[in-house]
């Protein structure tokens, strides 16, 4: 069976080099192979995440992990923490401030609609949030928030920031460093194209403090970053075993990233929204996220209620193309094309026409396109 | 390079076809060929269990991550929790019982020495403790607990119970509704075969039960059972991105550990056991286990200290066997050899072979066999 094209976001296709790495013989975890392994990972991620002053972490889990390792490691029970919630992502973000015990509050926007600096700035005025959490881009909506300017906002407000990256590092432009935000965690089925499984962080400094200072243990083992450090500045300290081949994965893919270079692999990213965007407009469909706020690694569509199904199965069993549909409420009436890893733009093009044809077919009975949610 | 004979206690070698099928396409962990893969790992872990009456559980994570999602889901703050301590991961136990709020005791036993269902019994009269955790296989000593006896104990003191079984399940028999623990739970890189990276756990509908009269809910998400539930009845409920290759690699390991059978699967990993210890008392090392506690899976051995790294070196450099050393105090004096998983007896026999040249060889300067603890 050929493989299929999975336009999700995520997990994306892996490239055979990636695939081989995982099949070797198992390595032994404690052993100076895996350590040579793991200390390269570390180096590729602070490449990878242009991060040269923050801590860099690397551990099995996923992009849940990572969000939640953040929300526990950070605040403390009682802790005032704003989340900005653009998207199911950003609700569920909400959800683990609340399950560790912060009094979180929100900043809801609508469906499609972006995180705005402004109403941050006046949020942030004469507050004492601990913390701001926001998603860069929500897969659920597509829309890539303008995370520069958020926490710019934090940090003008000396607030510590948390960006939930999953969807954007590797795709979209991000520089830790230059971005001053305080953590930025991803997933490495994302647009770094590995297996699912890893879970990669970065941290500042401020960060590590502000966990440091916490008057309360942070409240979990496998989820507190400062037990984490010791294990990412040196491999041979133990925490729990890692899943040694989907890292051995991981460093192939963050090799492949590197080889391409981070900027001609965002240019890439920006020339795959691109084709996208056009798409959707040439077709008549109705864009979800906010204009100028549409990620480059997904694009989010409405469709005809009742109609995202047979577009999805027609897409996989007559094209081998796998969409996804939209979250809980939406799936019926919202198509999610994910565009990022190794997707060239001629594969997406071929693909989008694919789309093209089975929309066609399709409307022979009725139109399926939407201009907006119905 | 040909490929290494991992004797240490997990992970293990994993087979040619587990490989395989971990270096497939990437799976979309939304589509029907996952979820049709995923019902077949719960089907295939309850026969594994023997667990017929309780929920099963597999999902991405460590054994560190079964051991923590126990802890958390079963326990509130201010409850009080009994812990036997034989070995590190015992006092792990117990750390994650403090970590999560418990008023945790333990009964801490030397090394080496077995939990005592006599101890267990006097301290649980009259007492109220919520739950009682303890380790079937400590790996750091080898010491196999007298598990039914234990569990028995607490079921007659109507106390919730909770066995790690990491380095048991797969290896020693262990038949979950026979024991009438409450949760026992296990990685999949131990003695089932397959790449590290997933917990599998099964829990007992009393357990379940106790998390859902929790006063207070549980303080995580990533790690609360009861979340995980749905997940596990209905594989399209989402919670996090599991790690698919890992699970690929899983369920052709749990079909190959129920091709072989478990009951000549556990007749093989006794006889895994008394070669090892046959072998230990023929070269005159001392055993770190109490007698008739000694694990079939894995045996500790005491060396002269500072020998256990020249042992290690040679038995990896010049037969291509990887041993494990004891833990932390115990690095330089402590061997620990694993014997578990796929491996075969006339291989583990070759092995011991080695091991009896490579001792003989660094004895040729001075002996290293140890009765007894330096």
């Amino acid at each position: 069976m050929p493989e299929k094209l999975l336009l999700i976001p995520g997990p994306t296709n892996v490239s055979e080099v990636v695939r081989k790495a995982m099949s070797g013989p198992q390595l032994p975890h404690v052993g100076a192979e895996f350590y040579a392994t793991f200390k390269e990972i570390i180096g590729l991620s602070r490449q990878v995440f242009r991060n040269e002053k923050g801590v860099q972490f690397v551990f099995t889990g996923s992009g849940t992990i990572g969000m939640e390792s953040s929300v526990t490691s950070l605040v403390s029970r009682g802790d005032r923490t704003l989340t900005l919630s653009s998207g199911y992502f950003g609700k569920r973000m909400l959800m683990l401030n609340q399950i560790h015990g912060a009094v979180a509050e929100s900043i809801d926007y609508p469906e499609g609609g972006h995180a705005d600096p402004d109403d941050l700035r006046k949020k942030l005025k004469g507050s004492n949030y601990s913390a701001v959490f926001m998603t860069h881009v929500d897969t659920s909506t597509s829309v890539a928030n303008p995370i520069k300017e958020l926490v710019a906002e934090c940090n003008a407000a000396g607030v510590l920031s948390v960006v939930d990256c999953v969807c954007s590092i590797g795709g979209l432009p991000l520089e830790f460093d230059k971005l001053g935000a305080d953590i930025v965690f991803t997933a490495s089925q994302k647009a770094l194209a590995a297996a699912p499984g890893a879970v990669l962080l970065a941290a500042s400094d401020r960060a590590i403090q502000a966990m440091e200072r916490r008057e309360s243990p942070i409240e979990s083992y496998y989820m507190s970053l400062l037990r984490w450090k010791p294990v990412m500045e040196d491999p041979r300290m133990y925490l729990a075993t890692p899943a040694t081949q989907v890292l051995q994965g991981l460093r192939q893919a963050l090799s492949e990233v590197m080889s391409e270079g981070l900027d001609a692999r965002w240019a890439r990213h920006r020339k795959l929204g691109e084709l996208a965007r056009e798409f959707v407009s040439a077709h008549g469909f109705g864009f979800v996220a906010d204009e100028g706020y549409r990620s480059d690694t997904v694009t989010s569509i409405w469709v005809k209620d009742g109609m995202a199904g047979p577009i999805q199965k027609t897409m996989e069993s007559d094209h081998g193309v796998v969409l996804a549909r939209g979250i809980y409420e939406a799936k019926d009436k919202m198509i999610r094309i994910g565009h990022f890893g190794n997707l060239q733009p001629d594969v997406l093009e071929a693909a989008l026409a694919s789309l093209d044809a089975t929309v066609s077919g399709l409307a022979s009975a009725e139109p399926v396109q939407m201009a907006e949610r119905t």
